[in-house]
């Protein structure tokens, strides 16, 4: 029974039950993020927003609840031996503080070249850190490594069911906070938080669209969606530096299914966003939090009389080194 | 009944029941701020810190409160003839917004060598404004010269009682969500927040201590207490640049006797305070709000299982000049 419960969740899309089975399990430790509104911001686009800010979750991102929905799902068995992950940014952060938090470890993969900040962060929450080469095959070999000698659990940063499902709890918050929706507004890099939203939107709120924002610099799931097949994403040049990934074969099949459409935004406009947030919202998002807002700064989305709904991603934004400030 | 009653209210010192009376007053206007807590800096501190978040409040600082209170307190022909005051920072939007609420005019004079952001702030709220010779002299020549001219109700910055009594609703307000506390904090320039908070906490909480957080590079109101008179502000030097002015009469009459202590702060660690607050809260608030946090920072409190309220004044922070990057 255990066992045909894991092989289902882990191995088929996940489907709003598996949302709804997720926000319970994480309850007892992730955050529910406040909805705010801005007058101003408004009154400047005609329109009501509702922004679901997930920086002020756990470890300053939306990816603790996936990571934490992860964690939790384990059996005893598995969990004894800990999970695993590749990541410098808010995941590997997220799943050294869901396994904390259950009691075990976690072992993070990253480049050596990683900023000592990030690498600070990972191992404040009690991972245990393996530096590899700067490369997706050096990132690979290694990761091997640890989960051979460990027998660690890999949880996947976004492709892993449990990791979509964890992410669509956000979605379900917000419908919760302001029903009736005409549009959810959410970034895309992995695809994990945008799947997750659309599918926790598609079972909630039919009527409700869901658009994904990217950044002009890094628009593999814009023409994967164009083409209907996943593009990876080459060389990706963009501020939001947590949306340089490709689409996983999950998010993708989520999104193409889910998704009414992905827009993409420019470098300015995500600047500017970021900075327009920080200044009438009076509240810290990192650049990729800041695509929607970019998004609709460029007026790529008619807002005129909508009820929307924007997904902040993110809080860890680099306070030395502000995108609007040349150094 | 009118007249002896604004008799009363602009001639006496104000006390708990001004508070709630201006707590009644604004509440059309004014948000009810949340209260938010940080698990990570209560862990460091072994205390239960509550923050009171001005920075979410109207124009971004707690002073949008006084000046709500002082213009809707105007009968109504003094009100048809419009406020007037001197500022170029947070109470100068706080009232020119209150005014534009009631429809009525407001007259700021600043200094003509204000920064244009200041000067676009306060007149996209409606202010009709002045500018004065960068001195006390030519500032107060140019504010009588307006005040003759258009018989406007000069409201002044912090040593109204009306404003005082609005400062105080924040207080209020923090009671009531974080009932029991032990101390709380708030910064301290001329003195309208502090003796604010100070009334309503004494009204309302008697065992509650209030403590004053001071930049050391201007600690007149520190000084002031200890010598028993008011010594004025001179040359202040501090980040803090809300925190510049003396105290004034009724604000330092206000503090003698419901304030504990005033703590003086280093300018390191106000920076250090806001950086704090920005990096682990995700909250953009600006310096002078970070002078409680240094004082904690500093240890210059005892906190040590210590239930304290935290009045973080406002969030208006330049976001190109940000004290921990050296341009």
């Amino acid at each position: 029974m255990q066992h045909s419960r894991r092989y289902l969740t882990m191995n088929s899309l996940p489907d709003l039950d598996s949302i709804q089975e997720a926000a319970r399990r994480i309850r007892p430790y992730a955050h529910r993020t406040p909805v705010v509104t801005c007058a101003g911001l408004d009154d400047m686009w005609n329109a009501e927003l509702y922004f679901k800010c997930e920086n002020f979750q756990k470890v300053g991102a939306f990816k603790f609840r996936g990571a934490c929905n992860a964690v939790f799902s384990l059996s005893a068995g598995k969990a004894s031996r800990g999970v695993g992950t590749h990541s410098s940014g808010n995941h590997a952060a997220a799943l050294a503080l869901a396994a904390q938090l259950r009691g075990i470890r976690s072992f993070i993969v990253m480049p050596k070249n990683a900023s000592e900040v990030k690498v600070a962060a990972v191992s404040g929450y009690g991972a245990e850190i393996f530096f590899c080469e700067p490369s997706e095959d050096g990132r690979e070999r290694t990761m091997a490594e640890v989960l051979e000698k460990t027998g660690a659990t890999f949880i996947h940063p976004f492709d892993n069911p449990l990791v979509i499902a964890g992410q669509g709890t956000a979605a379900v918050e917000l419908l919760e906070e302001a029903p009736g929706l005409d549009v959810v507004l959410a970034p895309v890099g992995g695809g994990g938080l945008l799947s997750g939203t659309a599918l926790a939107v598609a079972g909630l709120s039919t009527d409700t669209r869901v658009i994904g924002a990217e950044p002009e610099g890094a628009d593999d799931a814009y023409r994967s969606l164009q083409e209907g097949r996943i593009i990876p994403s080459v060389n990706p040049q963009t501020v939001a530096d947590g949306l340089l990934t490709s689409l996983g074969q999950n998010t993708f099949a989520i999104i193409r299914e889910h998704v009414e459409q992905i827009v993409t935004v420019s470098e300015e406009a995500i600047i500017a966003g970021m900075r327009h947030v920080w200044e009438r919202m009076k509240i810290v998002i990192e650049p990729s939090a800041a695509v929607p807002v970019g998004a609709l700064l460029e007026g790529k989305i008619d807002l005129s009389g909508q009820r929307v709904g924007v997904i902040l991603s993110g809080g860890n934004a680099d306070l030395d080194k502000l995108p609007w400030i040349s150094n």
